[in-house]
């Protein structure tokens, strides 16, 4: 059936289909249809490139004099990088435009349906609107609060350990499941572990499929102890930035400095304060962090209800051990009452595992 | 489509609503049909009552005589506490005979087609196969190997926490969970726990939904710890049996008998012997085991390969906590590679949760 939906669901799937390369901009399509025929279609690249309407006029040409635009996101109305969109949709002469979700972006939020308006153009919101929010997850965060988007990344096995008592861990999911974690690698902007992670398993980090991007990859280490020889702090295959509290050492980050490496002091006393590293990453335009880290550093980022969004791959399999970690450990809840709810929680089939998504509501 | 599966699956939906009630006996059903009509059903009900065809045959009386017997599991050829029911559908002169399993029980396993072969009847194996083999999963095991199929249930956090680490657990799970285990309870014919379930919990481990059975209640208890005015003990809403080790003390056991308590004694030396405790179980016509201990005693049964199902209730909650208890402690293994793989694994919605259903396949 041709509707709005029908021309707003291409508009979302040329969208998504730029996921990791916005950044820190939204995910935008757009779709113009003139006499029942798509004239134009766009979708938004890069920062600092024309916005999805911008492609889909130029494609349009004269023929979006009259036609209907559909924008996955309300158009611009602020001389940023590039010009205001909706005043290029008024001056294209289009006649209606569909909008799947206002910009939360402060600096425009309803402003470019004024200006649309205002113009004399037909303006309908909210078609499509949940699919809309949630491609853009980071962006919505992002734009209101300047921090990142933080998503909490673990793979456990059925009885919920992270690794065997004597931390052997390798591996605890398909390769089908741990080809998706690359995927999520290459659409973060950073990626977390803590100090104990680099020293234990000496990881990369980075995204190991084909084309993919790889993160900043972040460390916090109230301490300094990472290693001089650890891959982070030599393979330069992406940024290393360290997280660490007033209690560092100087020499220490003078010698990482001195590796390429750079070193971040939060206010914490004798550990890394989150608010701190995550309004610091924020200032930096790293819009969306992933955690990769072990039940401790999890629990830190809970306790302070700070994760927005959980990924959870789960294998079928047993592993047993009182000592054998999980991923969130800490202190935890007092009362099961008190345990927090994730809403949303959706379960998908990966290889041979399971993929839990979900997203924590703190009381 | 009317065909052999069409016909099978009444015989299979009929077999199935009497789970619970046929222990020791298998599920099973049966449907006649001569000239397109179904001119029979039947089900078996109970122990020492009629089987499923014996029914079927009664229902249709003359019109048996050249009819299609469809039966989920193969006739039996000896004379039990009833009479063989092959020769029963030879003598009522039926056509044909459609099976979805062969008898896995050493008395029959082949000798029921047999009978009906030789008689001239035509034999049709192997229709709907998978699912009568499923549905009879507890038979299946426990008349080959006299010992009673072990079920593990749990109720999780999405971080695998069965309490928080102040042991508090009330409740993880939904009401419509909680339903759901009741519901196991009532098909099972024994539910154990640990003694130390009883002496922190003081649980009835009964089961509470209207018209439900109680399963006979099983108690590790190695030294015979359990207290005398606990509910298992005292409340007689069940059999209660505890076994121990050979570390018992005589007089609590004396004291436990007079309460109407049947102590059992295994061989382990100061702990239950787990295969000793099944083989009793299975001499006293316990054909399903239920456990629903802690991590700990759960740990006891994976180590000793000896659950044959899992079934985890999984709550949309985080609990954290180092010290919170998961469903599988002990050891556990050393390397990721030797965890136990969990076949054939479900996952289903209920209330908020997720249940879990699968097999461990032992290396």
């Amino acid at each position: 059936m041709i509707n709005h939906e029908f021309y707003m669901n291409i508009a979302l799937q040329n969208a998504k289909a730029t996921k990791g390369q916005t950044d820190p901009n939204p995910l935008v399509g757009s779709v113009i249809v003139n006499d029942n025929r798509i004239v134009g279609i766009g979708t938004h690249l890069k920062a600092g490139e024309p916005h999805a309407e911008i492609h889909a006029l130029r494609m349009a040409g004269e023929q979006a004099k009259g036609a209907t635009a559909y924008v996955t996101l309300e158009p611009c109305s602020h001389h940023g990088r590039t010009g205001p969109c909706a005043e290029a949709l008024v001056e294209a002469g289009v006649k209606k435009v569909v909008i799947a979700t206002l910009d939360p972006n402060p600096l425009v939020a309803g402003n470019g349906v004024k200006i649309l308006e205002n113009a004399g153009i037909e303006v309908i919101t909210g078609v499509c609107e949940e699919e809309s929010r949630q491609m853009n997850e980071v962006f919505n965060k992002y734009i209101v609060t300047k921090k990142p988007f933080v998503s909490l990344k673990s793979a456990i096995t059925l009885d919920g350990k992270i690794a065997t008592a004597s931390s052997h861990s390798k591996w605890i999911t398909s390769e089908e499941a741990r080809l998706d974690v690359h995927q999520l690698r290459h659409e973060t902007a950073g990626i977390l572990v803590g100090v104990n992670t680099v020293i234990k398993d000496n990881p990369e980090l980075t995204t190991r499929i084909e084309g993919g991007r790889s993160p900043i990859r972040i460390v916090m280490d109230s301490k300094l102890r990472m290693p001089l020889e650890s891959k982070l702090a030599t393979d330069s295959l992406a940024p290393t930035w360290v997280f660490t509290s007033q209690g560092y050492s100087k020499e220490k980050k003078e010698q990482l400095e001195k590796q390429g490496v750079e070193v971040f002091v939060t206010s914490g006393e004798d550990k890394v304060n989150l608010e701190d590293m995550l309004s610091i990453l924020g200032e930096k335009f790293v819009s969306s962090l992933l955690i990769e880290g072990g039940g401790e550093v999890n629990a830190a980022f809970l306790e302070n209800r700070l994760i927005d969004k959980l990924v959870l791959y789960m294998a079928p399999k047993l592993s047993g051990g009182k000592e054998a970690p999980t991923f969130l450990e800490g202190k935890g809840v007092e009362k099961m009452w008190d345990a927090v709810d994730v809403e949303r929680l959706s379960v998908t089939s990966i290889g041979k595992d399971f993929k839990f998504v979900g997203y924590p509501v703190y009381k």
